[in-house]
């Protein structure tokens, strides 16, 4: 049997060596970092290390880091009873909270009127568009940048920024609150004192200390050029998909996208049809982006930027990271384009 | 150096070895459970399989599990807005929701009057002291009970229970709220349809699964006898410390408590200092609960139970597992009776 080819990297990544080897060593810390004794102390000494490691990768010395449970939590203590605007190209996490008035440009561009009183993410999940945030922004979602393109928290110039471990190589379950220098937040979970007061319960130190470890790494290899190698792969892949492919469509490559993310459209080849024949034929890729089991639905991003349902409906997202080979990559685009045609016979 | 005793273990339980394993495997887990490909579907599986190993150990067939990042968030979910009553006695993550009207005994037993919209927990955190729960109780926080007494969930007659993993051997940062069939209850975190749509955001795996084996392992020792030598331990720290002490009183010791919980009070000497000299000693003991670091006040659960303001800052907790040796214990006693000794001199 073939090896599979995981090519679904925006939904997930690989847990990086480092945070595997940080989460091991943390398993011996017996401590509850809110105890006072040595035990304690051990522990508390893992949660800072790791807060320092986030920050740094972050760019954000001097901000302060607010563990939370994943980018989804940190969306809620970021968003949750503000009534900020933002566009409908928002995850899942951050539209719940949003008022969606922001439009969004054919290309994935979003325009802020007001910044103070809006969020608007950096990259996009689905097709990797990024955007130019405007100064003064209120909050903006850098789940899927973190890690796949140079920037600094501290320059961005807004006041809050979301950010989530396992998409960068981290563990899943623990994400942060990144909070501007002077500012300061309501804990939504209330009960110890935890996290300076903004954020309750005993402290996830394994997941801590892997999301620690995975930042620091990640950014080391984003630094060296890992990701360039990742951009040429995503350009190998779209060469010849668009060789062996007509009328379909690369959405967002008039534009700066991720180096990883490809959301390619095939009017009137169902994403969720693609996805399962790839997957049959080894290779993990998305429609739209992963929120929630069994929901197959038109992409709400491709609607916001002018797509009809139709063509948001034969979207799929390949996205790639450093682990991959230009193999899998072509192997990939043979795979696809040998359903391309039988789906191309079908439809004349 | 002589090794250090971990005599804290109802702050946080050392991790269990079948939750360290579990774990490591989890993280070969590529995919995001959300993923309708073969990564995803098999993280979903072990997702899924800790589910059923959670619900089994809590006597809880039939009731669905919720994960979430500890019980801090599972009281949030059970609790907020709500308006319940409950006792003083509750721990910090229940007593930030609920009216606290519920009157304690002398001897830390709690009266429900209208249970339908009250909570009350199985055991206390610092005295050990187990409740009858009454039956149609709302919510119950069997944090300190899980694993340590026999219980099952769905005889306790409550709709809701609130548990958390690193109490019983598993990891940090993972709990679960337990819904009585049937129940339902609207999401907090808000995005992703992740279980059942009553708590969005990628799923913690790792601590999933290391929870699921925790639960599975703690439940087969507690039911092969493992705390009833904690129970022997324990009547054995506390005869040798009666022996050798005077006018110390072990809180709780007249009624039903958890079997490795020893709360010890010594009027006019500090708990805060207790912790501190046996820590320098080799031993992790505490004061109260270790909700968050620095926060040394009188314990609020002993001035519930009528102890005065100096009686509650002069209590210690000793809290003991399967992994204390009787060796620890008696070391222990030796080291606090050497204290003890200087402390009634300079009183003298």
């Amino acid at each position: 049997m073939r090896p599979r080819a995981y090519l679904d990297w925006n939904a997930t990544a690989p847990l990086l060596p480092e945070a595997r080897a940080a989460m091991i060593a943390a398993m011996d810390a017996v401590g509850n970092p809110s105890s006072v004794h040595a035990e304690g102390r051990a522990a508390k000494a893992i949660v800072e290390r790791a807060r320092a490691q986030v920050a740094a990768a972050l760019g954000a010395d001097g901000a302060d880091i607010v563990f939370t449970s994943g980018a989804t939590e940190a969306a809620a203590l970021a968003l949750a009873g503000r009534g900020f605007s933002g566009a409908a190209i928002e995850h899942d996490a951050v539209a719940a909270w949003i008022d969606p008035t922001l439009a969004t440009s054919r290309s994935g561009r979003v325009t802020v009127d007001d910044s103070a009183a809006a969020t608007l993410q950096l990259a996009n999940s689905e097709t990797g568009v990024v955007q130019d945030l405007p100064a003064g922004l209120a909050v903006s979602d850098l789940t899927q940048a973190f890690g796949k393109i140079p920037f600094a928290f501290n320059w961005l110039g807004c006041d809050m920024g979301l950010v989530s471990a396992h998409k960068l190589g981290g563990p899943k379950g623990i994400g942060a609150l990144v909070l501007r220098r002077g500012l300061d937040i309501a804990a939504q979970l209330r009960g110890g004192g935890q996290e300076m007061g903004r954020r309750a319960g005993t402290e996830n130190i394994i997941g801590i200390a892997g999301f620690g470890a995975a930042a620091e790494a990640a950014s080391r290899r984003l630094a060296n050029g890992e990701w360039d190698r990742v951009d040429e792969l995503r350009n190998i892949l779209e060469r010849a998909l668009e060789a062996g492919a007509t009328g379909t469509i690369f959405v967002g490559n008039d534009t700066r996208r991720l180096p990883n993310t490809s959301c390619i459209v095939t009017p009137g080849w169902k994403g969720e049809t693609q996805v399962m024949q790839m997957d049959l034929a080894g290779f993990a890729i998305s429609a739209g982006s992963a929120c929630s089991s069994g929901k197959v639905r038109a992409s709400r991003v491709l609607q916001a930027m002018g797509f009809d349902e139709g063509a948001a409906a034969s979207a799929i997202r390949v996205s790639l990271g450093p682990g991959v080979t230009e193999d899998e990559v072509l192997r990939f685009a043979e795979a696809w384009l040998a359903q391309y045609r039988k789906f191309r016979s079908r439809a004349a």
